[in-house]
């Protein structure tokens, strides 16, 4: 379940009208801005933005750009854009980070819905004139590489039917190249990348009937773990429990010396209009502390009371 | 341009009436069928499978098949299908052969635009309830499967811009790549398979420039040829020149002893409505005889007058 907290009985107009407002005079009004975006959902942000634009023959997005900065700037940029294009913005800062940062692009192509990633494909195409796998192929190389364009030019069946006795031949595929330390296996990418994420569940299901113990779990039985591993792992977490995944990548994110704001943003901005509330739910029996506590300690400023807007706090 | 002749004035119903007539008394009436769907555009096979399903409760494209037989038959379903549901069949045919007609697979991923690849592919989880990459990666292997499997995955960048830099340097890669005669080279696969249309032409047109000879021509060069050469071969002809291909694919089907009817039909039905006319002229080019002419020598009985009347015969 959703996080955010809906207005109901907002105008549009007037929405775009007190945006302007917040904008004009000495100083921009951010209490204002948040007031207004944390609490209208994706419908209600695209019609915002259209209004404005016929208001006042400005983008509001440019304008918020130019208004806002840093942390909460980058908030606010990733929650007005739609869905698909913030997926692809979000990819494409991953992917041209020095070391690109294969966790989003592995959400992006192990959770959402198979009509989704194209959707973000579509939506990376329009923004850079470029596929998104060709960029991901530019910018990786090796076993990595293979992996993540394997999974992102992915376009699974997204039905429920499964087939046990795959799910069996698989399920020992990926068990020998684990004894085996062969996680490069041609085979181990061709069976997370092309099968339905049903067939893949039944398959990991059936590796932890055989083996007592979760393939994700064995995957990182190393003492010494390579980038591949990880991102095999999570791609296994991202398609088995996208949840679980989010709830560990919010707590890594806080837990430690300094915050990683670019991955708390992310899970906060993408998942609240979705299953952030589960989240929180996971995150609170996992940590005995609510996330909203967590982030409101992590955090300061603007970008603290964005997010915990986002997070379903009353004003 | 197409080649099949439209009847503008069809009624939908009579049409359903008229196939329904010569399905009935003793045997079928060829002829009549040939008739009608073969002055059918998509639309109106479209709306005449569902005023038949409507008038007879009774499924137009099963009634057809057991009506029909042998080659007339196969040409006539395929004809009456979707072009998206028409290529999910071909599709499914090529990679269930003893050895996957990679030819079949190629066509689809190289000629068809992005977005028309994307509805083969979304026609192909429909009608099988699997991905067609996890067909195609079941029925293959090796370098041939890395290189269909990137194929069909590809969603490129439709647009029309050239990078002239990359155009150099990714000219250069393939060359090195054929002289090192490294045909399943990584890099080789990654262009075919990510790069815009226009930006590989680009790159082909490049390569011709600096080596004064055609990339196709230099990749068959050796006097052994091996699967991944050819592969290779009809992707790059199936990207720059999807006409001279089909030409040649025709002129192959047709010449020496025994008809590939399968070919032949896979041409004619899924080119009548496009551009089956240039692939006409390219064909008396090349070969000094009409292809109608060609056509008629090589088939008969209905399967030939069916061929002939998408060929634009005059009734």
């Amino acid at each position: 379940m959703a996080t955010i907290i809906v207005s109901q009985n907002a105008s549009v107009h007037e929405d775009a009208q007190a945006l302007r407002n917040a904008f004009q005079g000495w100083g921009t009004d951010e209490k204002a801005i948040i007031s207004i975006l944390g609490h209208r959902n994706e419908f209600q942000r695209k019609q915002i933005r259209q209004a404005y634009e016929e208001l006042y023959q400005e983008d509001l997005i440019k304008r918020l750009e130019s208004e806002l900065s840093g942390d909460f700037e980058k908030a606010v940029y990733r929650w007005i854009l739609d869905p698909a294009d913030r997926d692809a913005v979000l990819a494409n800062v991953a992917i041209k980070k020095a070391e690109t940062d294969y966790h989003v692009i592995i959400e992006i192509s192990c959770i959402l819905s198979p009509e989704d990633l194209l959707a973000v494909r579509r939506a990376y195409h329009c923004r850079y004139k470029r596929s998104l796998e060709e960029d991901v192929a530019a910018h990786t190389s090796g076993d990595l590489r293979k992996l993540l364009v394997a999974l992102v030019t992915a376009y699974r069946y997204a039905g429920h039917e499964i087939n046990e006795r795959l799910a069996k031949s698989e399920a020992d595929i990926l068990s020998d190249a684990i004894k085996d330390k062969a996680y490069n296996n041609e085979e181990v990418i061709r069976i997370l990348s092309s099968r339905s994420k049903a067939q893949l569940i039944a398959s990991f299901n059936r590796y932890r009937d055989e083996h007592g113990t979760s393939i994700t779990k064995n995957l990182l039985g190393d003492s010494d773990v390579g980038t591949l591993q990880k991102a095999l792992h999570a791609a296994i977490r991202c398609i088995s429990d996208p949840r679980k995944y989010f709830e560990k990548t919010v707590r890594n994110a806080i837990k430690g010396n300094g915050t990683d704001e670019d991955a708390l943003t992310r899970v906060i901005v993408t998942r609240a209009e979705r299953d952030l509330k589960d989240i929180k739910e996971l995150y609170y029996q996992r940590n005995s502390v609510s996330l909203d506590h967590a982030v409101a300690k992590e955090t300061a400023g603007d970008y603290k009371a964005f997010l915990l807007t986002l997070l379903g706090k009353e004003d």
